[in-house]
C-alpha cells in the first residue's frame, strides 16, 4: 500500500487539500487505483525525528525499577553498567520496545547512541542492529557508537568503537572529553581519528557546563577544521551554550556556525540549555531528541517527539504561534537536516513519511500533544490511533 | 453514594487492602449496605490540589487563539484586557470549562486567582463564584482577588478588591510590587490593610527576579511580622528564590521559614525557580499549580496536577523514587497545607477526596501521568476513566 491519495488533509495546518503518494513518495498525482484515505480535515506533519535517544537501555516493559542512584554523573554510569547485568537487560528486546512506542507517536527516523564499553562489549550494538533489521520499512534507525563509560580511562574501548564502525555503525560517538575521560586531547584525537578512518560523522555528548564545556567546544572546533569535517560534527546537549555569560557564548556560537557544527538539544528543564532561537538565527542546524526513556537514569520520557516540541517551547519560553511552530520544526526538519536525511518533507518527491494529528493549528497540536491518527513510512501505514501496526515484544 | 468500600486498592502504592468511606469520609468500617468498588489493584492518592491557576480567563473550548503578543510582561497584561473584550470572554463559562477538565484529571480543590481591574470590574469574580456554586460537591474553589493590571497605577482597583472581599472572596491577591506597580511600599501596604480589614490571608504573585524580588520578599516579611500574619501569607512563583547567589537566597529562605510564609511553584522551565527540596527541608509549606491554561499568555497547560508533579520533578532534577514522591506530595499534601484544607488525606476521618490511578508505583504514576480511573470528592464519584460526570458547557 504505497500508492495513496490522502483527501481532506491539511499539510502543516494549511487549507484542506488532497495529497498523492506514488511508490512511497509524495507525488503530483497518484497512480490509478491508489487507495484513498479520508483524513477528516486533520493536520499532516512530516515524520517526527528522534535525533538523540538510547534504544539499547530503556527499561520499557520491565517491572518498575526503583531508582536509588547517587547524584553524580559517574554514579549513574557505574550503576547502569551493573544493573544491565542484574536485570539481564536484552538490548535487542528493549530497543524494539522503545522503537515501536516511538513509531506509535509518529517517529519515522531515530538516531540512537548505543553503549560500547569493555564490560558489555558490542552486545548493545548487535541488539540494536537486530532491531533495525526487524523494523526495516517501519522506522529508520541510525546507530552511534557511544563510549558511555569513558574511552581513554578504559583501555580497549577505542578498539571496540573501531570494530562497531566496521560492523556498520554509522556515527562516531563521544562523551565529555574533560568531565569523564579528563583528557580532552586524547579523547577528541581518538574520535576524530575513527571518523577519518571510517569516513563517518561524529555526534558527541557534551554535558560539561560553562567554561569547561567551552574548552571542549573549542577543541572540537579546532579538529573539525583540521580534519575538514565541517557539516559532519554534531554536539548533543551542549549545556554550556546556555551559560549566563552570553558574550562568551555568542563568540563561540559564531564559530560553530562557521564550522557548520550541528546541535541537538533535549531541552531538559533543570540545567542551562542552548537557546534554540539564537542557533536558528545563526543558521546552526538544530535537532532534538528524547534522550533516555524510562531507564536507570530516571523515570521520565516516552519517546513522543510532539511532546518534546512542547518541552522545547516551555524551556525556551516560546509562546507565540510562530515560535511554537519553530519548536516543531526542530523535531522535524531540524533533526532531519542534522541526520542528513534526503528527500524529507511533504512536497512531491519526498519520501511519504508523515503523521496525521488532531488540532486546529500546528501550535495547538504541539500544546495538546494531539493524538496521532495515522503514521506513514514510505507511504505504508505504520501506526493507527496511537498504536503501531507491530506489537512490542 | 457517600458510603463506599474500595476493595483491592493500594493507598500510595502500598499493598492492596480495603478502604471504607462513611458519610463522605474515610472510616475504619463502612456502614452496612455500602456500595463496593473493586479498584483492581490500582493506586489511590489523595485528591490533587490545584493551588495556583486562573479559572476566569482560560480559552478552553474556544476556537484557537493565534498568539502574536510581544515579549514583555506588560504586553501580555495589556493584550489580555483587550482580548477579553474582542472575544467576549465569559468568566462563568470559561471557569466551568477549566474546572471540569481539572476534575477529570483528579483535582478536588482549586485556588484560583481572578482578575480584578477597573476595566472589567468584578465580572471575573462573579463568574467564578457562579461556577463555584454550580460545582459545589464536585470541586472546592477558593478565589483570590488578583490585581493583574496593577493596583496603585490604576486608581479604583483597591476599592474593587475591597468589594470583592466583602462579596466572599477568600484571599487577598497581589502582583510584583516593584515590577508592575513600581511602588512596593504602597502596593504592600494596601494588600496588608485589606487582609487586616477582612481577616483574610494573602497570596501574592512575585515574578521579580534576583535582587528585585529579594527586595519585595523582604518587604513582605516585614509586614507579615508587623501584622502578625505568620502562616497566612503565600508567595506564588517566587522566581527570585532560584537566583544563582545561593548564599543570599539561603538567608532569605531562613526568614521565610521563621515567618511561616508559604511558596507555590508552577515549576516553569524557562526561568529560575525555588528549589523545592530546600524549601521542604526548611519546613516551608510548598504547593503547586498549573498557572494559566491555554490563555492569551501562551498555549500550554491542561490542568493535570499529576503532570505538574512530573514538571516539578523535571525542573528540580528529581530522579530517585523518593524524590518523585516528593514532587507528588507538593501537588497533594503540600498544596492542601498551603490552602489550609482540613482533614486532608487517606486516613480515617479525612474527607474522601481521592484519585485512583494506574501504575505499579507512585513514581511510575507520576512519570506516566497515568490514566485516572476514578475521582472521588467526599466519597462521591466525580470522574470516571478520565471524564468528569458533568459535561463542560
Amino acid at each position: 500500500m504505497t500508492n495513496l491519495t490522502l483527501t481532506n488533509v491539511r499539510p502543516m495546518g494549511a487549507a484542506a487539500t488532497n495529497l498523492h503518494i506514488a511508490d512511497g513518495r509524495f507525488a503530483d498525482a497518484a497512480p490509478e487505483g491508489a487507495e484513498v484515505i479520508d483524513c477528516g480535515g486533520r493536520i499532516l506533519i512530516p515524520g517526527l525525528i528522534e535525533a538523540h535517544t538510547h534504544l539499547d537501555k530503556s527499561l520499557l516493559g520491565l517491572p518498575w525499577y526503583r531508582n536509588e542512584v547517587g547524584p553524580r554523573l559517574i554514579d549513574k554510569i557505574d550503576n547502569e553498567r551493573a544493573v544491565k547485568v542484574s536485570l539481564g537487560l536484552d538490548p535487542r528486546v528493549q530497543s524494539e520496545r522503545q522503537a515501536i512506542q516511538s513509531v506509535a507517536f509518529g517517529t519515522t527516523h531515530i538516531r540512537s547512541h548505543v553503549d560500547v564499553d569493555t564490560h558489555h562489549g558490542l552486545a548493545g550494538v548487535e541488539g540494536v542492529m537486530a532491531t533495525r533489521e526487524k523494523l526495516a520499512g517501519i522506522v529508520d534507525i541510525e546507530i552511534v557508537a557511544f563510549p558511555q563509560s569513558g574511552m581513554i580511562t578504559r583501555p580497549g574501548t577505542v578498539e571496540l568503537m573501531d570494530e562497531a564502525l566496521s560492523m556498520g555503525v554509522e556515527v562516531v560517538g563521544g562523551l565529555d572529553p574533560c568531565g569523564i575521560d579528563r583528557d580532552p586531547r586524547a579523547h577528541l584525537d581518538a574520535i576524530f581519528a575513527l571518523a577519518d578512518k571510517h569516513g563517518k560523522p561524529i555526534d558527541i555528548h557534551l554535558h560539561e557546563r560553562d567554561a569547561l564545556g567551552w574548552l571542549s567546544m573549542e577543541e572540537i572546533l579546532v579538529r573539525t577544521r583540521a580534519h575538514g569535517m565541517q557539516g559532519q560534527v554534531t554536539v548533543s546537549h551542549a549545556f554550556c551554550l546556555g551559560a549566563a555569560d552570553r558574550a562568551a557564548v555568542a563568540a563561540l556560537q559564531d564559530q560553530l556556525a562557521e564550522a557548520r557544527i550541528h546541535i541537538v538539544t533535549t531541552a531538559p528543564s533543570a540545567t542551562t540549555v542552548p537557546a534554540v532561537k539564537e542557533l536558528r538565527a545563526l543558521g546552526i542546524l538544530t535537532g532534538s531528541g528524547s534522550d533516555g526513556i524510562r531507564d536507570t537514569w530516571g523515570p521520565y520520557g516516552n519517546g513522543d517527539m510532539l511532546e518534546r516540541a512542547m518541552f522545547i517551547g516551555l524551556r525556551n519560553n516560546l509562546r507565540r504561534d510562530d515560535e511554537v511552530e519553530l519548536a516543531l520544526d526542530i523535531c522535524t526538519h531540524g533533526g532531519a537536516a542534522v541526520m542528513g536525511i534526503d528527500s524529507y518533507g511533504l512536497t512531491p518527491g519526498c519520501a511519504a513519511d508523515a503523521v496525521l494529528v488532531e488540532g486546529e493549528t500546528v501550535a495547538e497540536a504541539v500544546a495538546l500533544r494531539a493524538p496521532r491518527k495515522l503514521v506513514l513510512k514510505g507511504g505504508r501505514v505504520t501506526a493507527r490511533d496511537g498504536a503501531c501496526v507491530l506489537d512490542a515484544p
